[in-house]
């Protein structure tokens, strides 16, 4: 751990495209009429789209078609209080066939369960920050 | 990796409050005019609280004052595809006077600048899954 506070650096969208692809798990943001909900979700990036699945009976998949919704990517290391987090914004669509319009990879499903329901967000705004030291 | 799907499994209440103060850095997420909006914070866990803190200017302080947000933490190994996730929901309550009331433990501000305000989250509502094989 170290006392010496980070400096954070904003980051351009080619490099939150970059970021947001790294990682395979991010955080989809949405908003219920009991205030805003938030889930893990694994994602795969895609032509200034995020993708991801759920259940077609799941709340996110019957609340956000057509609706904004909020993506969230992270890599921070508590011990050096270094990493990044982008954050990536726009309309979700739901696409129920599975998403599968030509060679657009998916996301494999990580948890058991019926999960064709495709979540595609079309991204309008991304931002990112570094947090770094000196 | 593994093709193996994982099964999620709910998390009691007691379960979910000891993971999410396990870590030290979660997502908020609020609405705004423009849609859900989430970053992640360092945060603390008190008696039914969430706590973290932000700058007096920040676009989070100035919307989430007496609003419901969530609050969303999680540790998933994307090599093994197991891990947990917490999702905390309540009222936001954003203290300019930092948020001493008495011998509440407060984050350290990871980013520098001046971040005298703190959020408090007065969860109502704790879920959490873990994912987990076989």
């Amino acid at each position: 751990m170290t006392d010496e506070q980070a400096h954070a650096v904003e980051l351009d969208p080619a490099e939150c495209w970059e970021l947001l692809a790294s990682v395979p798990v991010g955080r989809v943001a949405w908003t219920t009429s009991a205030g805003p909900a938030v889930v893990p979700v694994n994602h795969v990036v895609d032509a200034q789209t995020v993708r991801f699945r759920t259940a077609a009976y799941a709340a996110l998949a019957q609340k956000v078609d057509a609706e904004r919704v909020a993506f969230e990517a992270d890599a921070i290391d508590p011990a050096s209080r270094t990493g990044w987090s982008v954050v990536a914004r726009g309309r979700a669509e739901v696409r129920y066939d599975g998403g599968r319009d030509g060679a657009v990879p998916l996301p494999e499903p990580w948890a058991a369960g019926s999960r064709h329901t495709v979540v595609v967000v079309h991204v309008d705004e991304i931002t990112g920050r570094r947090l770094q030291h000196g």
